[in-house]
């Protein structure tokens, strides 16, 4: 398998400190090699260790061994650790682009994301509403069709709506996309995870999954007829549950992954659970894609206090799913 | 003080168990002597322990050394452990009735409610939304002052909606209400457990609380402004916060309690650290007023596997609340 690439995010961010202290973990963490795509020296302003520069993604498994392999892009200009600039945004870009780019090339097995600071990016012309859905575009895949999951270690959860206002969640919801969203679902957990017949767990839109009706009709008028199509389809769907009492331990056992109506439906659960640990894969792209879930931290970069665990996390579950694509491909 | 009252709830639910239950645990939890208000039939149903009928609340202290004193009210028909009925919905009414009557007269130092059927209860006439509402009503509090505070070994959360339909939480939502929440909030805090500066923070009602109203705008019309105002009247408020960074634990030693929106951004972080020891207590009455935040579990009434951890929680709760009261009265 060849080595995975990471998009080291915004370079004055805590991207380059969490890769570079992944790299030191390798052995620990098993981790399969990887290279950083960015500019070296935001990785030399934050850490002391080997960084070895690769002009091709073949030298990476090699170089792994001595050093964290850095396949450099364009010059960020001058880089200060917590000090985002325009500079600094273009190059997180340039290297969020290359990288997607040799892992749909297959020169990499995996794409990883650094986290990104959306405001730098919006202000040097970015039109997305995030990593995700750029990726998803140069792949040619419509930004309906690529699904968000959010995990951690006892949870994953899909949430079928994101950032929008909530008060426009229950207009925005439809029997289509829910089960648009549950096909998908079904489909990346087979083929990122290897779970031959995922359990799929519908979270209520109402308190109580609406009482019958009593405390809303989204579960009457959209979630039980779209469930009731995905199990023809042959997909195993439970629910829809009150969303409080489905994700303590024992409920968690039930499903393989929570499916959400709105963005803090899904990661209130999750990041309660696995703050520092949350990984975000991207399911429906022709590659497998993961990202740490947790965003630059300008306030602690160059502290050398940042925590690689969700970086080692999305580096370990983006191997895994790739070895399980690979295996599937077989 | 005065033992603690416990309405029973559903004779045929699993509130007479585990009331029982924390009777044989009293000592191991070092538990304020509490008497139960309903039929003694439910108990003796579903436990061979030795059950005291009193006729006055003053017998409480005594007879609770030697068995669980039960003050009986009327007969409630047949029971059947897991069987609901009719006359059994009627006993349940009675016995909150009756043992909120007499928390408020002082000659119990607390009331904690058992599980009722609300659909048993309506069937037998009861208008209220839930028995918080009916309890305020008999104090002639409004049910707005009424508080639902739900609350774990590590989180307390307040829900300023509770049931009612998602969507139609929006345009609930207003400042007056906001602020006639945390004022009452953060006086039953100081009042019931003894923070003299109760430290509130508020959740943002969208995603990532709005991004500075780029995902709605409730954050700027209705949370700034209301915590604006509490903070004027001396009140320690924080937030908005993206409710999904709220809850972990490092997050939850910076406050003392949550201000949440709507019924499951409380719920659900609540249920997924706490679900078996979760506690429903009521700020703004004239007493004391706790519950096991769990239902009737008809489907395991009878079969001696009720957990009695959120009773005993509820117990625990009410008793400490009451000293504090007491201590602050003197």
């Amino acid at each position: 398998m060849s080595a995975i690439a990471i998009s080291l995010g915004d370079p004055a961010g805590i991207g380059p400190e969490i890769t570079a202290k992944a790299w030191e973990q390798r052995e620990r963490h098993k981790l399969t090699p990887f290279f950083a795509v960015g500019d070296p020296r935001s990785i030399e302003a934050v850490w002391g260790g080997n960084v070895v520069r690769i002009t091709d993604p073949g030298e990476a498994q090699v170089a792994f061994r001595v050093g964290l392999p850095v396949l450099q892009i364009e010059d960020a200009g001058e880089i200060i650790p917590g000090r985002p600039d325009i500079e600094g945004a273009r190059c997180s870009l340039d290297a969020l682009e290359v990288a997607a780019g040799i892992a749909r090339s297959g020169a990499a097995s995996a794409l990883v994301t650094g986290p990104v600071s959306k405001t730098q990016l919006y202000a040097v012309g970015f039109r997305h509403p995030g990593q995700t859905e750029f990726v998803a575009e140069r792949c040619g895949i419509s930004p309906e069709n690529a699904i968000m999951l959010l995990a951690g270690p006892t949870l994953k959860v899909v949430p079928m709506t994101t950032h929008m206002p909530l008060r426009d969640v229950a207009d925005t919801l439809s029997i289509e996309l829910i089960v648009a969203r549950g096909i998908a679902t079904a489909k990346g957990l087979t083929r990122n995870f290897g779970i031959a017949q995922p359990r799929l767990a519908f979270a209520g839109f109402n308190p109580h999954a609406g009482e019958n009706g009593a405390l809303g009709r989204e579960e009457i008028d959209l979630l039980i007829p779209a469930m009731e199509i995905l199990r023809e389809q042959g997909i195993n769907v439970a629910g829809p549950f009150a969303a409080d009492a489905m994700f303590h331990k024992r409920a968690r056992a039930r499903y393989d992954v929570a499916m959400c109506l709105y963005h803090d439906q899904a990661l209130i659960p999750l990041k309660t659970l696995h703050f520092d640990e949350g990984v975000n894969m991207t399911l429906g792209l022709p590659f497998v894609r993961t990202s740490p879930d947790h965003g630059t931290a300008f306030d602690i970069a160059g502290t050398d206090s940042a925590e690689p665990g969700a970086m080692i996390a999305a580096l370990r579950m983006a191997a895994s799913a790739a070895k399980h694509r690979a295996a599937a491909a077989v």
